[in-house]
């Protein structure tokens, strides 16, 4: 079945049962021309958006629904996480081509609905049309924070603690083994792959340091570390040096760069799309932020560099070797990542 | 030169210029992981989406970025309208295929910063990605209203008269010369071709009527008079007869029907896109709303009808024949409209 047999509304009543997990300051959802609901007293409000497009940012033949409406929404939470947000409602735009069938696109909504559930993010509304050759998914997603404890990228401070909040590299890894591995090899690295499909937001985190004294700034790597970094640095106008021996790698990425003959810390600074979160803090207080936050989620955030002064962008070596770090994550329309071999 | 030449965030800072015409309530635009403002005391939130997707909603080779960039925009003024909303603040996102030149994609922002300067919308943010074959365009428009005064759908009311504020069927009209006459007669039907590519959106008309006491449901015609006064019915649990004689057709559209041979009612009933809004006011006050309406705005709303129960779904001819008004307005999915030729 497609949706040329029910038609635009008749799948709007199909998809928008269990859209509501928060129905507090709600006042209308699907189903009008545009929703109703109410702001977060003393907060401001956040919104993001991202848009993903067939054969550019999955591929509908080996994908599942699933994990596409997963991650779909797990990048939105993620923007909202590194500004340290509270996501609230989500908006969601679909353009179906006629070959997609209503079961795929039920299970798009099914995944979507599973992390928002986790989050009580209640799909609040959206568009679906037409579209003549790819599947198009764009969420808006608003969130809320005190205005005081916003996590910006231009806020760094010369002398902060660069941390990251988790693994860096494995979504590319995940993505490498999904083109190119066989099944064996998918169920070996899972870890890594599982980073691919379902990555996750760092909300609660993301919301704990907004609200530690001394965090600075704030980003969720989307594009990868070198480039993710680049963004605060510009913004901040200063620089910044990360030592590579740092970088948190996971056991399955450092075994599986083993097995494939890649290097670690070139995923890790061009992969992209791990959705971790890299923050700077002062260093007066850094140590006592990392504490906290062991103890808050029984996981630990990792100094993996320092603000310096803006003529320095470097990577060090762990032989001691200082070389540039150069802005070589993901950008969809200069040129791709080029991983290289070690 | 094309995105591929200066990159997502070249582009980002080629069309961030003029974007924030109400700086007010903005804590932060473009540039962060996401925008970062105040909602309006006292009021509540709207938000609405819309997606336009290339050879499904607009035609690239025929059509100019300017006015692709002004519909997409006045398609989402037209819904806060609806809901008797102020428009706010706005976030494109954007899949580009790599054939799209630079230019025509500034003509894009160029005409949605024509009419967000008009309507004192911000463009706060979005997403600009790839793609691989269409064009796409979503716009994510926030707004606000008092609680007490904001039109729905589902509040229309046995008695009610419905009203249309502005003419319907030239939209349609303007497509059909678009895809079919020559230069003459798109110059002799300008009016008509304009409703289709620039529609106004009633966003003062509808915050007027808002503030209006009786003033009940309303909804902007997207999809055709018959299909979005159909929305209002079932929504409310009510039925609808409409004046065939009373619908406000434009001067063009007669002479244009006179001409192609349609019938210009039909037109009206299942053309869409006219973007005018429907409301249904009670008929103890409507007389009156109707001459504040005239005074303040220097052109009436049409009373085309009244709200009745459930049982009808009636349009009365001039004969005074009855025949049942189908919702034969546009589906993307189910089909498409099938216009009479009279």
């Amino acid at each position: 079945m497609t949706l040329k047999t029910i038609g635009e509304f008749g799948f709007i009543e199909t998809i928008s049962k269990g859209c509501i997990p928060r129905p507090e300051d709600i006042v209308r959802g699907i189903g009008d021309d545009a929703a109703v609901f109410r702001g977060k007293k003393h907060d401001v409000m956040l919104l993001t958006t991202d848009l993903m497009v067939e054969r550019v940012h999955f591929d509908r033949r080996t994908s599942s629904g699933f994990s596409l409406g997963y991650k779909a929404l797990a990048v939105n939470l993620s923007d909202i996480a590194a500004m340290g947000g509270t996501p609230l409602d989500a908006f969601v735009s679909i353009a179906v081509p006629d070959d997609c069938h209503l079961n795929f696109l039920e299970t798009i909504y099914d995944g979507m609905k599973a992390i928002a559930q986790k989050f009580s993010v209640n799909i609040l509304g959206g568009d679906t049309t037409r579209s003549k050759s790819d599947l198009v998914v764009n969420i808006a997603l608003t969130g809320c924070a005190p205005e005081s404890e916003i996590l910006y990228r231009h806020t760094a401070r010369e002398g902060d603690v660069v941390y990251a909040a988790g693994y860096l590299g494995d979504s590319r890894a995940g993505l490498y083994l999904m083109q190119n591995a066989d099944e064996k090899d998918m169920a070996i690295f899972e870890d890594l792959v599982n980073a691919h499909l379902f990555p996750k937001p760092f909300v609660s985190e993301g919301r704990f340091l907004a609200e530690q004294q001394g965090v600075h700034a704030a980003i969720d790597v989307s594009d990868g570390l070198s480039s993710d970094i680049a963004h605060i640095c510009k913004q901040s106008g200063k620089g910044v040096r990360i030592f590579a021996e740092r970088i948190p790698i996971s056991k399955q990425l450092a075994s599986f760069c083993r097995r494939f003959g890649f290097d670690p810390v070139d995923m890790a600074l061009t992969g992209g799309e791990d959705y971790t979160l890299l923050v700077t803090i002062s260093s007066e207080v850094a140590e006592s932020v990392e504490n906290n936050y062991l103890k808050a989620f029984g996981s630990p955030i990792y100094p993996i560099g320092e603000v310096v002064n803006p003529e320095h962008m470097e990577l060090v070596n762990p032989d001691g070797l200082v070389e540039t770090l150069e802005h070589t994550g993901w950008d969809h329309f200069k040129n791709k990542t080029h991983l290289k071999k070690s």
